[in-house]
């Protein structure tokens, strides 16, 4: 099961706001589909958000009647624009979009455009998955034997193309039988780690438990934590991590606590343009999210929520961001810039 | 309306698990009615809670065909150890037990008993009342004008016989007019602040809003919060305070952002046999509470969560306890043991 593929001309997603009850697949039909299934959270995590990105430009260049080449440039433009404003935060979007776009550009034909777009896209997913591998690999050296891992929403297969980056060392690790134990904050308000991380782990056969968010400072003064591994939405070029909110949180008390936190990320996760975390842009989500749970609302009449998605740690409190090119120190992370995707 | 109170030798409770959308009274008509009502959290809140065990203690006087003094003090034993056994953690239960259980030792006939542990109960709850009137009096000092007050849980008038202890503060700061504003963090797994502070202020006019506990890091590192104002289930007599399951993440995230952090608890919340807050029994309660959301199962089938209901805060991360005779450094605490209700 994919968490997103290319499909007789449509994209095909996994609903991951119904699991992990119902694993019912969504098929795209055009870029607006793909949009709205990003905005919904249907389809979510930075570097399913590439794929996701590149995928929906190439299914508006398929899905266009034009017929120059400056009038489909032009339709994928407008289709760009239309899958940048679904989320802020997480930069892989953008790289994914503009990936798919600029194979497009280089193109001659109509013909040519179409099927260099549909490519392109297919690519970012291949490429994603042999890059989580690779961090993985990378990662499982720092996961001591018979460690408790914590980790927090989910940076796993369903947030990649598969596999995925925290997920990723966490199975690698696994697969190198260093017999470890997972312990998955449930993720308020959408609970991707109650909901995914816990169901990705358990079919694999890795022991995990959850808790609450807020339970985290006391696991860390029981000692049950000895690691902390997380993905990430955007890195700034100082090693700056914004993921989702409440690793900040995690971040702070891991350094109380002596507990090594790692970022998981892809090079493409970094933005060597954004010199620190306090520059990258925050999105502020729907106070419904908090204010309902289950169809039902559970704060007063006239009472809401703020709601921001994510937040940033400083690169002070992370003990090494974990690459496809091998594991570094945040201030290190400006020497792999050359070997980082070129856009 | 009152959170608990003594009717027709009935004790009367409001079942706080369906706030904020039902306000439907309990009628405990036995000592296993109100044990059960514990348990189950239809009433909570350490100041609460020794209400209702000393309430349940004077239920069980009344409801005994008891001939001789005896014979209701073994009636009178036995109740309290039922009541005992249902939360391990807030001192103040066993404070409310206790009371009630030596003044009907004072009494010489059964008649005198049962009359004495009635009115002891009563006297429970109105002097916690007074009690909160006086913390919110010292501690609104503490309030700058103009502030964001953060809090967690519910240490409000649903928590205690009335006014609250967090809450009394920040109500007693409103009262002074000092145009403070509140964020609530929801409290996972049971949602006290979001359905039962957030519906509390509200009834006020004290602006509030509510966050997950996992934004309390983004919203400080914001500067959006001036001062945080808990409650307490149990302080150690160095200070060191337990309380709702997400305190100490909060008081670790207030000292990285020199946010000053008070704990507001009557004198009867210390418990001065304990020597350090590592020694105080913490409870856990059913992983059910995490499982499911609104009768819908969340995790998937086969994974379960660990579910700490309280944490430790150190007191060297407390700024001030504020109580009953003052606000004190929680080094300081020790001074006041002699005001301390004496059992």
């Amino acid at each position: 099961m994919k968490t997103i593929e290319w499909k007789k001309n449509c994209v095909v997603l996994i609903d991951q706001t119904l699991l992990p009850h119902r694993t019912k697949k969504v098929v795209c039909k055009s870029v607006e589909d793909v949009a709205r299934a990003i905005e919904q959270m249907k389809i979510r995590g930075a570097p399913a958000l590439a794929v996701a990105g590149g995928m929906g430009l190439a299914l508006a260049a398929v899905r266009s009647k034009a017929r120059s080449r400056s009038e489909l440039l032009r339709v994928l433009k407008t289709a760009a624009r239309r899958l940048e404003r679904t989320r802020p935060t997480a930069v892989n979007l953008f790289v994914g979009i503009r990936r798919v776009l600029k194979a497009a550009q280089r193109c001659e034909t109509v013909r040519e455009m179409r099927e260099a777009a549909i490519e392109e896209a297919i690519r970012i997913a291949e490429e994603d998955i042999a890059i989580n591998r690779k961090i993985g690999e990378h990662g499982a050296k720092v996961i001591p034997r018979g460690a408790t891992v914590l980790t927090h929403c989910n940076a796993g297969a369903l947030a990649t193309a598969g596999y995925g980056t925290a997920l990723g060392v966490i199975r690698a690790a696994h697969e190198k039988g260093k017999n470890i134990r997972v312990i998955a904050t449930e993720t308020r308000p959408l609970l991707q780690g109650a909901r995914l991380t816990a169901w990705e782990l358990k079919r694999e056969g890795i022991p995990v438990r959850v808790i609450v968010d807020s339970a985290v400072g006391f696991m860390m003064a029981q000692k049950e934590i000895d690691v902390v591994v997380v993905g990430a939405d955007r890195i700034a070029r100082n090693g700056d991590t914004v993921n989702k909110i409440g690793t900040y949180n995690i971040a702070v008390l891991a350094h109380r606590h002596r507990v090594p936190f790692y970022v998981a990320a892809p090079l493409s996760t970094v933005d060597f343009s954004i010199s620190s975390g306090t520059r990258i842009p925050i999105e502020f989500r729907d106070s419904q999210e908090i204010e309902r749970i289950g169809g039902t609302r559970v704060l007063p009449r006239g009472v809401d929520a703020i709601n921001p998605a994510f937040d940033v740690t400083p690169a002070e409190l992370i003990m090494g961001i974990i690459t496809e090119r091998g594991v570094v120190k945040p201030s290190q992370l400006k020497k792999l810039k050359s070997q980082a995707p070129n856009l």
